[in-house]
């Protein structure tokens, strides 16, 4: 199914988060007097860098979960919507930074921000768009939400820091690749479906059940994300294939590839820093070859039955059908 | 007057702001399952880092300025200290990344993150911190004063992208360099003081009274900082001398110095990329054997009579009088 049909409850809700982003680009100093205002925004290109990392191209997944979470209650659009719209900006403040320590070129198929300006610049943009994402937070008069967001990028950064310190180790487990994913995506996606839950009212029960789908959701985005970096295309992703394997990130698909084959594997080879562009090619040769898709998939497919095993405990409306769809989109999905 | 005298109506606040901050170090992560916290901080090497950068050293000014704001009305320290705290957090953060943009080795003579570790656990380290500082916010239960942090790091980092974006150019007016200043560093003393005023219920007139203060205090707080770092010796600074220039970051003393000295000027040359020790080691000289000392010494003192003028609308405490001897100290101190 399309996104487009899945996102049908909550279209015109998105349409309103775009907007959102969009005036975010603009880059209001309303605190601050006037002149300053317009000198900070005008001196630093402010604008002109939001503009450039907001503009659509993304998938929305994490507004659209955060909409569809707080449709099952008593929600307010003036509350919901402006947490929405954090939850897209914290997202892209870390897509942000990422792309700055990792010195990708491009995402979505346009130049990443340290490529078109400098890492420097990266790094100030990112900083301001997780302080935006804070005060859009705070936007819904919701202390709960606006602390949980702070500390969801507490638990996305030290999943990070985790990536960052076991880079080129080949003694990892499946344990850690599933800490990994579940502090740097899950939590994430888990924050866009509780806010929501919170933010309409829902019961403790029911926003647990929103909790955990977004949280088994998030699990299962981020395997297909790691198997698409070995069988996409560069032209489908927007980004070289093969990137984690040349950042030394060991995901899902080349720990299996290093269980199947024990001795004499690339992934070995690359990670001890030997021929690194014709390992790369080797490892994506093997995996596409073999049967580890097939078994990441099913990982992944996994997690999404679980995502959705206790949704029927919430009222049935098209948001829950909507989250049901989506959850098989994430599986199906090619980009 | 020495700091440890000016701080004495908040002495044992300060104590506990500095236990904060060392149990902040200690990583937890309350909000997840047990062993995913554990994991995470453990491999992520978290304690380690948090405690290399929040370790003392500093002279603790913003989260004092808090606690003396505090002082005049109906103040709940269960909501001073986490505010105070998050001041110095939110600063920490700050230097954090800028250290990671300058490429420093060193602050407050000891090494930097990215020199112990590198740029990307400086980045990562920096984001935590930030959103410790907005988790820190919240606890206070103000959305008022979590709002205006988000807010203060918006302003500040647009700041800093302005300096960033006006590198080596000479094309600038004092306007220019206040507007930085103002945003980079005034911000967050504005925001120490503000929020202090906020948490313990003072009248909104009086609440203008000490934002004010803090942004005059910040405003001459860089001055000084921006002399020193044309006459400070590298051991009293902990960093080496003359790295704004070093940066392009012009400066109030290397302004003046371009105005004296229209013609043959070193900080021409330097931001022409010629002869960069050379012309650093001049343009040091110049300033220290002229009259351009003398008169940023005077711009500062007026800041600080500013920030001073209208303190005796706030009552006659001991937190008033410390107020003012802090005024003395931002411009009589050696580091």
């Amino acid at each position: 199914m399309q996104l487009s049909k899945i996102y049908e409850p909550i279209q015109q809700d998105l349409a309103k988060v775009e907007d959102m982003m969009k005036s975010v680009s603009k880059a209001d100093f309303s605190w601050l007097p006037k002149q300053l205002a317009h000198d900070l925004k005008d001196s630093g290109k402010l604008a002109e860098l939001l503009t450039h990392s907001l503009k659509g191209g993304g998938k929305r997944i994490r507004p659209a979960l955060t909409l569809l979470s707080g449709k099952f209650y008593d929600y307010n659009l003036d509350y919901l919507l402006p947490m929405a719209t954090a939850v897209e900006i914290l997202h892209t403040a870390t897509l942000v930074h990422d792309d700055a320590i990792d010195k990708s070129p491009a995402r979505r198929g346009r130049p990443t921000i340290n490529k078109v300006w400098d890492d420097d610049k990266a790094i100030l943009l990112g900083d301001y768009l997780f302080a935006k994402a804070g005060e859009l937070a705070a936007t819904t008069q919701n202390l709960r939400v606006t602390k949980l967001l702070a500390q969801t990028l507490m638990t996305i950064t030290s999943g990070e820091l985790a990536q960052s310190f076991s880079a080129f180790n080949l003694e990892q487990t499946r344990q850690h690749y599933l800490q990994r994913i579940s502090s740097k995506t899950a939590s994430l996606f888990s924050l866009a479906t509780e806010s929501g839950a919170i933010l309409s009212q829902a019961p403790g029960k029911s926003a647990k059940v929103l909790k955990e789908y977004g949280y088994n959701l998030g699990i299962a985005f981020q395997i297909v994300d790691d198997i698409m970096d070995f069988i996409g295309t560069e032209e489908e992703m927007g980004k070289p294939v093969g990137s984690d394997l040349a950042q030394g990130t060991l995901t899902l698909p080349a720990m299996l590839l290093l269980e199947h084959y024990p001795e004499d594997n690339p992934v070995k080879e690359l990670f001890q820093n030997r021929d690194r562009q014709k390992n790369i090619k080797l490892a994506i040769e093997l995996v596409r070859s073999s049967s580890i898709v097939q078994e990441c998939y099913t990982v992944a497919s996994d997690y999404c039955a679980k995502a959705c095993r206790n949704l029927n405990l919430l009222p049935d409306n098209a948001s829950r059908q909507s989250l049901i769809n989506l959850a098989d989109y994430v599986v199906a999905r090619k980009r």
